[in-house]
This record gives structure tokens, sequence and C-alpha cells, in this order.
């Protein structure tokens, strides 16, 4: 079965009792400022502090049954990590997890502190994946993949039941969806479900400007890299190209993809602690960044802003 | 008709369309940390950054018809001050509000911000009672107090519907629930409603070290006054003395009261960023930090914690 609602519905009953369900925010300064009204999705409150909790936890479940006793391996930049560990720790699971040395101090930190053995590797030299398919080989564990997956997808996508059920209580019906992509897991997963709801919302990836492969992939119609010298301090979306899966399924969903630069997303970090309250990493404001900057035009419309994560080392969030 | 949880209820009608329904949060790490079930209330992502919008819409809206087209005046740290600003202007009233020179810059420029006229005075010279009381009169101007007032404590109040309607849905029956008090209107609302719904449930305040004075009142039995000398950081919660109704109120409802040093405060505002990604105030922050420093025994305990507010200015977050 492809991915449709249902599968997502499905994955929403095996993993609703071990997430958070994370609110939706409006803010009546910002949505003054901008002359509409905004919808804060606050996944940076979930558990591990993204939603990379919701697909770890989905597949982890799922596939409890497959699992050999030698646990699970994932690769991942840090929130994807965390959620692995934690979740592999809830279920009595050992985990290898590879990240890269320049992943923040806190998501090295928080993923060893749920218990898993942390490898780390260089990204100019060495490849995740093949690290990755190696420990799965030689130690026979479980490879629980970052997104391109479609039981990883459908658990990300769980973000949006939330969202719509907070929406109907509320009786509002939005026009916009704007979400951070990096291999594009999450807004596969939640941009299903809310065209379900909503077949007329237009939803849009939002990218750092030097990592808008899913911008341009959309535009050419197929799978375009980012440049090898790329650089962007949202170190969630810095994914080398869209996923096969996620992309053919954002293919369907997305009108397009928006980009914004680090300083876009520096002001909206400060912006986010002063007016929400919320502490946001880089990757997980890149969508608050877009509408904040005029990305699209927002004027008088209802729009859902996915804030996807907080993991940010608080040195760097002093910075800021 | 003394406060009681109609009043409360009464409140909730009135107000919950122009509030934000604030979510109530537990964490794992924390959780696992302290061998109990903490949940906290998350005031602080309520409009205008705390619960104090609650009272302040409450009564400006009961009082509409008494309220002369010369508007409103109050006295506040800056919480209280930023909430009746901003429910005055989405009522069209002139708003005169009465500060200290030395509140976060963050709370008087937003005072400002929201359309306001601020006074600024000095704590040490002047009293803001004698202020406030001068222009009621000279301007013709309804005083919004800052809680010793039945219908701003009935509005405080309406956080614990929430809260209440949240443990529901999870079945679950909280044994304690701490919560800053600074005046105590806060408490004093949200208690009665939690007592009324949940008869054994402990309360308790929680103040700064220096500023236990209704610590000392619950006590001694009396209304006692903090030294003329106390200091704290905690900027929201130097109320010279409990209020008399509050007062009242609070010795019906309360086990006792419980405090906290600045020092306690200020670890408990960085884990706070760094497990549940929010930014607090360090008022906001006392009764996270009682059960974080062992204030009180919490082992296997369920344990609303309110979190009330959020706004610090982030130069001094980032000092922290």
């Amino acid at each position: 079965m492809t991915l449709n609602h249902k599968r997502i519905e499905e994955a929403y009953n095996l993993i609703n009792k071990k997430i958070i369900k994370t609110p939706l925010v409006s803010n009546d300064y910002i949505n003054n400022l901008l002359n509409s009204e905004i919808y804060f999705k606050l996944e940076n409150l979930q558990s591990t502090g993204s939603f990379k909790l919701r697909g770890a936890t989905h597949k982890i479940l799922k596939s409890l049954n497959d699992i050999s006793e030698n646990g699970v391996v994932a690769y991942s930049s840090g929130n994807h990590a965390q959620a692995v560990a934690f979740s592999a720790s809830q279920n009595n699971l050992s985990a290898k997890i590879i990240m890269p040395k320049t992943a923040p101090q806190i998501k090295i930190e928080n993923t060893k502190k749920y218990g898993a053995e942390v490898i780390l590797y260089d990204t100019y030299f060495q490849s995740r994946e093949e690290i990755g398919n190696e420990i799965q080989k030689k130690d026979n564990r479980a490879l629980i993949k970052p997104y391109d997956d479609e039981d990883i997808i459908a658990g990300q996508g769980t973000a949006a039941i939330e969202i719509v059920n907070d929406l109907k209580e509320q009786s509002i019906e939005p026009d916009l969806y704007l979400c951070c992509c990096g291999g594009g897991g999450l807004i596969a997963g939640t941009s299903t479900y809310l065209k379900h709801i909503y077949p007329n919302i237009r939803s849009y990836s939002v990218e750092p400007n030097e990592f808008d492969d899913t911008k341009r992939s959309l535009e050419a119609g197929k799978i375009i890299e980012n440049k090898k010298n790329a650089k962007s301090f949202c170190d969630a979306l810095l994914a080398p190209q869209p996923g096969n899966i996620t992309f053919q399924i954002n293919s369907n969903n997305l009108e397009g993809g928006l980009s914004v630069s680090d300083e876009e997303v520096t002001k909206t970090i400060i912006l986010l602690a002063e007016q929400l309250k919320i502490v946001v990493e880089p990757g997980g404001a890149v969508a608050a960044a877009a509408v904040l900057n005029n990305k699209i035009d927002i004027k008088n419309k209802k729009i859902i802003v996915m804030i996807s994560g907080g993991n940010i080392d608080l040195s760097l969030f002093n910075k800021l």
C-alpha cells in the first residue's frame, strides 16, 4: 500500500501514547505584523526536541518482531539520532548511531544520554550510508533510515493529524502550509494528510538558500543534488538531495519550494524566542523565516507553519 | 458571591476566545531524573507572554459597561501591565500603566507597543498605589488591580480549567500542585478550581527566598510583609505582602509555602530551555525550581507545575 492518509492514521494509533501531542499556537503580534493568521505547530516541544520521534517510534514499533536482539543502527545529523536512541531505549533495544563530528554538542550528548553508542564520522571524507550498511550487516542490526522509508514518512505525517484536530476545534480552514525540508520526510507525510483533509491547501517546502535541492528538483521535475561546497548553519537540513520516495510524494503534493538565508533564520529564532517564548533550532525555523521575510504572499491568509525542532546548543542560541 | 469554581467557569466562558489555550507538557528526561510525573502548564506561551492576560481580559470584559470613555489605569511590575494594555487596545480603550523604572525592558517596550501610556516610578521613593489612585480620580479611569480583586482571581483561575481538561483526557489524577506566588492571584484562582475537582490535591505556593511573605503568612495565620531590603531577580514576584482577598483564599486552599534561591531559579531556566525548549522568566520558573531542587518530596507522585510567564530580556537570558 502506498503512502496515504490511512497509513498515517494507523501510524498515529500505534504511536500516540509514546509521543507528546504538541500544541498549535497563534500570536497576535506576529499576526498583526504580517496581516495574516499564522498557526505554528510546535514540534520543538516534542519529546527528544523534534518531530523525528514520530517516525522513529513508528518504524521501531512496527518492526519489533523483525528486529534481532542485536538492535538497531541509524545515521543522522542529530534529531533522528536522538529519536532512534530514545525509542530504542524505550523498547530495550541496543542502538548504534552514526553522526557527523560537526553535529551540535546537544544532539551528540542527548543521543548518548538515551543510551546509544555514537560513532562520529567525517562528512567530507566518509559516507554515512556506507558506514551504516556495514554495521547493519556486520552487527545484524535493523537500519532505521532517516527519511526515505514509507513507515518513517507515515510517522512524521502524524503531526498533521494533530494540526487538523486543533484547526477543526476552532473551525479554521487553512490556505497554505509551509514546512522545512531536508530529506523531505516530514513534509511528505504531513502534506499527504493535509491534502486529504483540505484538497485546496497549497503546500511549500522551505530550505536554506544553498540547500534548495527540493525546490530545484520540483522545478526540474527530477532529483537534483546540492553543490558539494554548499553551506548553512541549519544543521538539520543538509541532506545532499531529496529522497527517492519523499521526492515522488512531494512532487505530487507541493506547489513549489521556497528558500531563506541564514541571516533571515537568525532573526526569526530571536523573534520566536521574544514573541512565542520558545527555543527553536536553525533548521526548525526556516518555515517561520519564510513567512516573516515575505517569501510568499500571505496577506489575509491562514497559514500553517511547522516549527520542527529545538535542539540548538545554548551557546549558539546566545550568540545569535 | 465569593470566589468558587462556578465563577471561574463563568470567567472562562467570557474570555476563552480571547486567550490561548496553553499546553500542559511532560518531559521524559525530567520525569526520570526526579522519579515522578511532572505536568508543566505553559502560561509563558500565553498571549502577552504570561497568565496575566486571563485576569485582565476578564476584568475588562466584565466591566465594559462601567468603564468610562477615559479608559483604564493599572500598576504592575510588567506582566499585568502588558495584559491590561493588550486587552484595553482590543476593546478600544485608552490605558495608562504605572511601572517601576527597573522593570525589564521587554515588559516596558511591549506595554508601549500595545498602545498604552507608560508612567515610570521609583520603587524606593514612590507608591504605585498612590499614583494609581490619583490617576484614577483625576482622569476618571477604571483601576484594574493586579491581584486583589475577585474578578482578576477568577480570570487567573481559568488556567486550571484547561489543566483539568488535559489531565482528564489522559486519565491522570494529580497529587500535588506547585505555583509561583507574588500577590497570590494566580494560585488563589487555580487552587480553588483544582481543589473543587481534586479534593485531595495538596497545593503549595513557591516564592523567592527573600520574598516568602505568603509562606510566612500561612505559617503565622496572618499577613506578614517582606523585609524592605529584600532582593531577588524574580521581578514578577516582588509584591510587598499577600493581598487581603488572595491571602484569605490561599489560607483555605494551600498546605503551605516553599521558597527557592535566585541561583536555583537560574539553573532551572537553563534546564527548561534545554529540555522543554521554552523561554521562561525568573518569576515563571520558581515552581519548577522547587521540584528540581527537592524542596518537597515528589517521588512517585504526579505534580502540576505552573510556568507562569516568559517575559525575560534576552540579554539577561543569555547571561544566565
